[in-house]
C-alpha cells in the first residue's frame, strides 16, 4: 500500500486527535481574536494550504461576517508594499511552516499591528515563530509528497477555531461528528472506486475538469491539484459559477468532469451548470444523499451519508478525490508517493 | 478580419478615449473614496472581469497599502451571510454590468455601509445603478463574445482611479504613456505571431500552461481563458509561485508554457521557475527588453519596448496573448467571435 493511501486512511483518527489535543489552543486563540475585534481577515497559503485558505475564507465570511481575502504574498516579498495591517486578523497556513513568503507576510502583518495566527503541522517551524498564536494541526508526520491528511487537518483546525469563535454556528454544532462521518466516507469511497470503473476511465483521459462551488470550491481545487501531482493529469479545478464565464466550452467527451456536489441549495445550483455541459459530456458525481443517476459512461454516483452541515462537508468530500488520485496514479504505473520534480517542502520567495 | 481581431486593434484608441473622457468620473470617485477613508477593499468580478479584479488587488495593495481581497459572491447570493461592510471599499467589475451575483454583492455592500464603485462598459446597467459611483470603461460596443478591448479598458479604468488616488505612484506618473506603448505592442506582437511559428505550434497542442506572477498574474489568467474560449485549448493560467507547489510536474514536451515576463526583479523570479521546467519543456517568452534567447522549438522571444513601470504592463502584455488566441482559433478552423456554448452576457446567480 502506498504511503499516500495509508495516510488517507489515517484521516479519521488524525481528526479525532486534533479535536482533542488542539482544543485548548483553539480556545486561547479564539479568546485573543475576540479581544482584538478584527474587522477583516487575510489568509496566506500556497498550493494545498491555499485551498485550505479558500475554505477558511468562506467560514470567516459566513460564520463571522468578516470580509476575508486571500493574500498575494508577492505584494510583500517582491513589491515590498507597506500594507496598513491594523484592525486585521492574518492567518498563515503551511503544513511545513517553512515557506519564506508566507512567513514574510505573517512577520510584516504582526509588526504592522494585525492579530497573527499560524496554522501548521510543525509547531516549531519558522511560521509558528513568526505568529503570535499557533494552531498545531496534530496530523503527525506525513511521508507522501502529496499532502492528504495534513490538508484535512488544516481544514479541521480552521473549523475548530471558527467553532470556538461562534459556538452557535453550523460548524460549532457539528464538529464532533466529523471523525465518524469521515470513517464512513473512507469505506464508501473505496467501495465506489473499486466497483465503478471510474479509476480506469479517468486514467484514460489526459484532461479533466473538477467542479464544485462555495465551501467545496476548495475540494475541487485540491482534488485537481492531487490529480496533477500524482498522475500528471491536466485537471483544472473550477467553481461552476466561473465555468459559465468561458471554460464551459472545454467540457465534452474527451474532457470529463468530476463534480463534488453537496446537498441543498448549492447542490441545485451546481446541477444547473452540470446540465449545461455539452452533448457527450461525462460528469462523475460525488456528493451526499441527493446525488443520483448514472453518468453517460455508466458510472454510478458516489452518494455519501453526510450527516453534516454543508460548511463541514469539505473534509469529507475531499477523501474520495484523494483516493481517486492515488488510484489513478497507480493504474498509470506512477508512484503516488514521489511525483517527479516535486519535493515535500517548497520554499517560495 | 474577425471582430475579435478588429477589437484588439481598437485597444490603443479606446484607451486614449477612456483616459480623456473618463478623467472627471475618476477624479470625483477618488475624492469620495479619500473622504470615506476605507481600511480595506473587496473586488467582485467573474471571468475576464475577475482577472481585472486580480490586477486591481495588486494596485490597491502596492499603491495604496490597503489590504484587498476578491469577493466570493456565493457568500452573499447562496449563503446569505451578513457581512460587516463598514469601513470597506467595494468595487464591482463587469463589462455588461448585468451579472446578478455581482449586482447583489454591490447592493449588500452599499446597504451595509461600504463605499461602492461600479466599473462597467454600460453606465446604464444594473451594476451601475447598484453602486454609488460609476466608472464607465468607454470601450464602445464589443461584438465578439471573447472580451478583449473591454478587458484592457477595465484594467485602465482601475489604473486611472489609482492614479487619481495616488498621483505620486508608479501608475500615476506613467498612465498617459499607455496609448502609444499599446500601439507599438500591437505592431510588434503581430509581427512576432506572423514570423515565429508560435501559432501553428500552439494549435498543435491540446494543453498549455500560461505563466506569470504579480501584476501580470492577471495576464496569465486572462490569456489562458482566451485560449480556452476561442480555441478549446486546455490552457491553465498560473502564478509561477504556485506552479512550484505541484503543477510544475505538468510541464514537458507535450505541454508548452507561454510565459509573460516583465522586466526587473519579478522577471528574474519568473526566470528561476521557468529554468526548473522539465527537460524538453518549451517556454515561449513574451516580455520586455530583458527577454532573450530562443526556446527549444526555435521560437524567438517577443521583446516589447515597454517604457512603463511594471505596474502598468498588464494592459500591454495581454495584447500578444489576445492576438495569439485569435490566431490559434482561426488556424484550427474555429470562429473566434462565436465560441460554442457561450454568450456575450453571462448571468450568474
Amino acid at each position: 500500500m502506498s504511503l499516500m493511501r495509508q495516510e488517507i486512511g489515517e484521516i479519521p483518527r488524525s481528526v479525532a486527535r486534533l479535536l482533542d489535543e488542539g482544543a485548548d489552543a483553539a480556545a486561547v486563540t479564539a479568546e485573543a481574536i475576540d479581544r482584538a475585534r478584527p474587522r477583516w481577515v487575510v489568509i496566506a497559503g500556497r498550493g494545498t494550504s491555499d485551498h485550505a485558505a479558500v475554505y477558511a475564507r468562506y467560514l470567516f465570511e459566513t460564520c463571522l461576517g468578516l470580509p476575508t481575502g486571500l493574500s498575494a504574498p508577492s505584494v510583500t516579498t517582491v513589491y515590498r508594499a507597506p500594507i496598513d495591517w491594523r484592525g486585521g486578523l492574518v492567518l498563515g497556513v503551511s503544513q511545513s511552516g517553512q515557506s519564506p513568503d508566507i512567513v514574510s507576510v505573517l512577520t510584516q502583518a504582526r509588526i504592522g499591528g494585525a492579530v497573527t495566527v499560524a496554522i501548521t503541522n510543525d509547531a516549531g517551524s519558522p511560521l509558528a515563530e513568526a505568529a503570535q498564536h499557533v494552531l498545531d494541526c496534530h496530523a503527525g508526520v506525513e511521508r507522501s509528497v502529496a499532502a492528504t491528511k495534513t490538508y484535512v487537518a488544516e481544514l479541521v483546525t480552521i473549523a475548530a477555531l471558527i467553532a470556538r469563535l461562534r459556538p452557535s454556528s453550523s460548524v460549532g454544532a457539528s464538529l464532533g461528528d466529523l471523525p465518524d462521518v469521515l470513517d464512513g466516507c473512507l469505506d464508501a469511497a473505496q467501495g465506489w472506486l473499486d466497483g465503478s470503473g471510474v479509476v480506469q476511465a479517468l486514467a484514460g483521459c489526459d484532461r479533466a475538469l473538477v467542479l464544485s462551488r462555495g465551501y467545496n470550491l476548495a475540494t475541487a481545487l485540491e482534488v485537481a491539484l492531487k490529480l496533477k501531482e500524482t498522475s500528471g493529469l491536466f485537471a483544472d479545478g473550477y467553481s461552476t459559477a466561473d465555468l459559465e464565464h468561458g471554460p464551459l466550452v472545454l467540457a465534452g467527451h474527451t474532457v470529463p468532469a468530476l463534480v463534488f456536489r453537496p446537498d441543498g441549495e448549492m447542490g441545485k445550483r451546481i446541477d444547473g451548470v452540470v446540465a449545461r455541459l455539452g452533448a457527450g459530456a461525462i460528469s462523475w458525481m460525488v456528493g451526499g444523499r441527493e446525488v443520483k443517476g448514472s453518468t453517460a459512461d455508466g458510472t454510478p454516483p458516489l452518494s455519501l451519508q453526510l450527516d453534516l452541515p454543508e460548511s463541514l462537508t469539505p473534509p469529507a468530500l475531499v477523501i474520495p478525490g484523494q483516493l481517486l488520485a492515488e488510484a489513478v496514479a497507480r493504474s498509470l504505473g506512477r508512484d503516488p508517493d514521489a511525483p517527479p520534480g516535486l519535493e515535500k517542502v517548497t520554499l517560495t520567495i
